[in-house]
């Protein structure tokens, strides 16, 4: 089934949710038949990045190497899925200009939450210090103004963050269902 | 139109010619309306590569990262061609075996007729030992043993090149006309 190509690319910080609700879309679009990868972490960092520390240059370097490869998926008719902390918007703005139908879901969850939650122990590390460039504690993050979709983690079923995608999705053509 | 994708991975020398029947094994591709993305040197140290060397490591990390983006391209059916030394087999068979539906192309040239044409003048610098690990001069070249096709561009005409592989990509039911 032909369908056409699309990136939703994930943002937010450490531990917001963005894997997770990546993974949820990704079930939900491989149901409906269509073609799909996702592109998160742990992909990106055993295939793209090794060697790239959290400078501001390697990681910008690391989101536009994401960046294109969401963009050569996308022109192909695969649905791409990118789910990366992504702090600047300048290289998400790039991004998206590259990609062309590009959905940004910006995956929104205050710091003492994500703190409290605190999945990895990172946080713990980096508000005592222990972590240098930490994005929202010691690194800054640039929180989308124009993404197609805001979902508030801490206040929102995952289900109903997943809702708001879908139906953005179906809004702009991608989705027939 | 629907196809199935594959990867035609094409191996040899600098300056023997793996681009050139890279970009013309692209346009014959298109023509007959196939989704077909080519991952050359530029496209490769502009969009994947950045910050890569040539020891050993890094034309591994390089050569294992372009087949990485030829498996994810080739399992959403698109066709990858990838234009790369790939100087060992070790790595080329490992990118086989991940990518499977994977077609080696050998562009073969001895090394004075590559020194004689010299199009980049690099074989007169390393030849001249002023250019360390090159590959043929100061590196090694694992000669493909089992690719499916070998082109000896020092003695067919990049036409009759172009048909060996075209005809091969038809015998294995990859292409139709």
């Amino acid at each position: 089934m032909e369908h056409k190509g699309f990136t939703v690319w994930f943002t937010g910080l450490s531990g917001a949710g963005k894997s997770t609700l990546a993974n949820l879309l990704e079930k939900e679009l491989r149901a409906a038949n269509m073609k799909v990868e996702v592109l998160d972490g742990d992909v990106v960092r055993t295939h793209l990045s090794k060697g790239l520390g959290f400078s501001k240059e390697d990681r910008d370097t690391n989101i536009r190497r994401i960046g294109w490869v969401c963009q050569v998926l996308t022109r192909n008719g695969v649905v791409a899925i990118a789910a990366a902390i992504s702090p600047y918007h300048e290289i998400r703005d790039e991004i998206r200009a590259n990609v062309k139908d590009f959905v940004e879901v910006y995956v929104e969850a205050p710091i003492p939450v994500l703190a409290e939650r605190d999945v990895k122990g990172l946080y713990k590390k980096a508000l005592a210090g222990e972590i240098k460039n930490f994005t929202g504690v010691s690194d800054p993050y640039e929180a989308p103004e124009h993404a197609e979709v805001v979902c508030h983690s801490d206040c929102e079923t995952v289900n109903e963050s997943l809702d708001k995608i879908l139906n953005v999705l179906r809004q702009k053509g991608y989705l027939n269902s």
